[in-house]
């Protein structure tokens, strides 16, 4: 019976959005392997079968909370490499807060068990990022301030990756948080790639 | 009754280890937050009593369970940087083998709600890694194969990052598995410290 749909009448979108935030706490405090949609009602305020209106099953609608998570980074295209980096590692930074710490957590936690259900996450949060960043090392390269043969993709994941480290395993490191970081990791990243081998400071 | 302790009776140790081995692996499939005493016992074939006797309390049992997976990276002392960090790379990635690896990514996901229990984790796997390649790059920079001012603990953090981020959350980029990462990450990692800027490849 709950999984009628409820046809003819109109949907409320302001309720399609109280049901995907409220999965996407459920996924934030719970994962994906002990989602639950009577949980999810609960939070959201609504009955079981509004959630079954709108989303056929719990994949379906672990799916949307996860899509409504995309951040959509942007080309910063400031001219130079320095620039882009500043401003992509403080977008990078600024995806990593919450809901999206503890789910991207727990996306480690459970991707082998839940692999279809998070590859829409690594694409919209942690691929993207990562293209990116790839995006202002090639336009870098044109300017001529990177060496042609430099790994630019390599070098993408390793920005990202460090950020992500810092955020999640790395919190307690001496050299503390995110603000501490980013000059010494674009220093890093920049000298990693230059034409001329001149350190950038 | 469960938890009287089998008092005069001398400890087996080959039933200390099945037990912190039954825990290793409760805390990997479930975590700490649902780790459960009954599943251990269950797991490892022995009474509660058994459980309670040794270990007054779950939380002793799983800092127990933290400490056994202690790896005790070495200092490979090889005379250079890129052998240094090639063996330390190896050492790196093992360590990220199971059941650390579904561990240490429940442990960024509980982070915040056992802090206690996982620093015990963190200083064992992941701050030892970063000290024993800190190490490393010290030495290098007193040969003089680095800058002197080179940041070394962000950049023995970065590096560590990067083997982390591709065990877990990068597993699926282009670039591959670990062997094909390791001598783009070392090259990079060398060109960003050099002490005469001249790329190392």
């Amino acid at each position: 019976m709950d999984t009628a749909p409820a046809r003819g009448r109109p949907r409320d979108p302001a309720v399609d959005e109280r049901i995907v935030r409220a999965a996407v706490e459920e996924l934030a405090g719970t994962g994906a392997a002990a989602f639950s949609l009577n949980s999810v009602a609960l939070r959201a305020g609504v009955a079981k079968r509004s959630i079954y209106s709108r989303w056929p099953n719990r994949e379906t609608l672990i799916t949307a909370a996860l899509q409504s998570l995309s951040v959509g980074l942007a080309p910063p295209r400031t001219g130079t490499l320095s620039g882009d980096l500043d401003a992509l590692f403080d977008q990078i930074a600024e995806t990593l807060s919450e809901p999206r710490q503890s789910i991207l957590a727990r996306y480690a936690a459970e991707l082998s068990a839940h692999p279809e259900q998070y590859a829409v996450f690594q694409r919209d949060v942690i691929d993207q990022a990562m293209a990116v960043i790839e995006d202002a090392l090639v336009d870098a390269r044109r300017r001529g301030e990177i060496r042609g043969d430099a790994p630019l993709p390599l070098a993408a994941e390793v920005f990202v990756s460090a950020i992500f480290g810092r955020s999640g395993y790395a919190r307690h490191t001496p050299s503390g948080d995110f603000p501490q970081m980013k000059d010494g990791l674009i220093a890093l990243t920049m000298n990693a790639l230059r034409a001329d081998g001149t350190p950038a400071r």
